[in-house]
């Protein structure tokens, strides 16, 4: 019996050294890459954030321009992976099903080192997955990378098929920036922890895409926008938050186990909505989503005063990402295809200081049982 | 700044209650569903300490003839995976490259419920992913998984396209429930991990088998049978590890994290490899490995006194393996065959008590810099 207390969630066990962000749960604070998140994520490119985090600083103009050429060359999928997509499509699997298929077959066709080249192709080759199996949903073939368009910009043209609106662009990198890392997060973990094995960067990212696949982590945003569609119809978020509450349910899009102040990512994003909604001339849906924070956030203090809940970053990405157009079957695909820059980062930085990641266990079963031949075994009474 | 300890290996902490295994690494015993590893392994089938593992006992025939079925039902992989396998070979991508891609797909025309039926899904599709990549390795199509043959025996089956002999069908089954649980290593915690954001079982497995692919996890077995094969040709145990440990390398095959005495598990297959070996008349390369056992532990003492390195399962993994047939490049996807059964075990004790497994880290990164747009930054200063 080993005589250590059981840490089932980890939850304030420190298991890395990291230089790629900062959380404050207390103070609702953010820093990536040495950046308040307020300060990157509405002005960088999604490209600019990532080689940031991969290089602990800003590129300059021809640093970025290298490195935007170098990720847009690694965009494309072999006509294999392509099947799989298809396949997966008609089959309906989900998007996180699809990009794990797309993932774990990114190697295939590329002749990548598994450190930087690699890091690179898995971050360019998300979008791709993406938006070909979102293509293949709609019945339609998909739509080859363009070279000349950026990172969130390709993601978009890939997915419809025509040019995006400027807006679009803007509000989709400062999505992706927003949550392109957040500590040690379950996904970000599960890379870092693959990789301890000394194993390679495609296993490492596909691991972390299944992790992200959870609705207690990253499959939380589609929900909040069904309750947000609801809440517009009916008017009425009064009667719709407190019918939940009344019945001991979870409000979606309110309060995260780290943050007992604002998520600070909700701040960026729900400006960023704002600021998009505005523009495109639909404000109604967007003062809904005020209205129901509001309406929220003060029904909770009165359910639950013990604990601030207020709007958490999956609040605002739904409204967000429905503004510019992405459907709500890809919101955690779209997570992901943000989160791999930040994947990636942990993982080079375990590389580079590694240790296997090992932890112990209680327990709590028979020990010294007998084996018995099948033949003299009768189980029909344990039967139910 | 979080006032914790860091622990980047999870030394000493316990993140699961479980049922499954109990390692006790001071005195060298393993415990699977109960039973010392010794009782149970070298008398079960495959199925039946799979059955262990997911009901806590024994089957009775009739119980586990239904489970042989269960399992034998879902061998058969999509023509879309075959596809994906047959590039992953002609490319010589890795078996567990190839494994994992052919994991992350198989949810594709299966209608199993993402609980235990996707469970036995998983673990009846190992072998058949394996044997199919094996077989495009070697230029031949995949052979059909028969269904009146046992999980071990259909795996060489389909692997040699012929009948396999009993010994070596023993001799498998019995590495295949020495490794088939082992607490939280680094694989079966990626697995809990993964389910622990409510994700699905194909995500976990396939994260689990990115983890094991690690050369500090289960990669180790082939550069073991290099070793020994160096030594079986040159005739001197003693120069060969003398060179190794003059260097100031490691010898692979000796020694591991938890164990401080003796590895059951090398025990077991030990006596199962001598069996193995004894009857199939090819006793020289058994004695060789023998005679590296003894003379690598003596030098082993001589040069790092401080901590006995003993045999490990690794090193008798690589005789066994060996003796039966399976080619070094299957070793690792084979443990992966076995490991499953575990792997899916945990999976569906996590879910039955689950918390999200959320770990915090130190920041050592800069704060507070400030946003300059690209055209004002200069870093051709910065550049090597």
């Amino acid at each position: 019996m080993i005589d250590t207390k059981l840490k089932p969630g980890l939850e304030d066990v420190a298991v890395a050294t990291t230089r790629l962000s900062s959380i404050d749960g207390e103070h609702g604070a953010l820093v990536i890459g040495g950046y308040p998140i307020a300060e990157l994520a509405p002005n960088a490119t999604y490209e600019e954030s990532v080689y940031l985090l991969l290089n602990d600083r800003l590129p300059d103009e021809e640093e970025l321009e290298r490195f935007r050429r170098e990720l847009a060359d690694r965009r494309s999928i072999s006509e294999e992976v392509a099947s799989i997509l298809r396949q997966a499509a008609t089959e309906e699997a989900s998007a996180m099903d699809a990009l794990r298929m797309g993932l774990s077959a990114a190697t295939l066709q590329s002749n990548a080192n598994d450190g930087r080249e690699t890091a690179h192709r898995l971050i360019a080759v998300v979008p791709t997955i993406v938006a070909a199996y979102w293509r293949f949903r709609q019945g339609k073939v998909p739509v080859t990378p363009r070279l000349d368009l950026g990172h969130a910009a390709n993601l978009l043209y890939m997915m419809w098929g025509e040019d995006p609106a400027e807006d679009a662009v803007r509000g989709l990198e400062t999505y992706l920036n927003t949550v392109i890392d957040h500590g040690l997060n379950a996904s970000t973990f599960t890379a870092r922890t693959v990789v301890s094995t000394e194993s390679d960067l495609v296993s490492a990212a596909t691991a972390a895409a299944g992790a992200l696949k959870g609705p207690l982590h990253g499959g939380a945003p589609g929900p909040v926008l069904d309750m947000l569609k609801a809440v517009h119809q009916t008017g009425d978020p009064e009667g719709f938050v407190r019918d939940i509450l009344e019945n001991g349910e979870r409000v979606m899009g309110f309060g995260h186990r780290v943050y007992r102040a604002r998520d600070p990512r909700a701040e960026v994003l729900s400006s960023a909505a704002e600021r998009f909604y505005s523009r495109s001339g639909r404000d109604d849906f967007f003062e809904t989503a005020k209205e129901l924070e509001r309406v929220g956030t003060k029904l909770l203090l009165e359910y639950k005063p013990d604990r601030p809940l207020k709007t958490n970053v999956e609040f605002y990405t739904a409204v967000l990402l429905h503004g510019i157009g992405i459907p709500r079957e890809l919101f955690t695909a779209t997570f992901a295809a943000a989160r791999m820059g930040g994947w990636m980062a942990h993982i080079l930085e375990q590389k580079r200081d590694n240790q296997l990641v090992r932890p112990t266990s209680h327990y709590d079963g028979d020990t010294g049982r007998v084996w018995t031949p099948v033949q003299e075994r009768k189980n029909s009474h344990l039967r139910k």
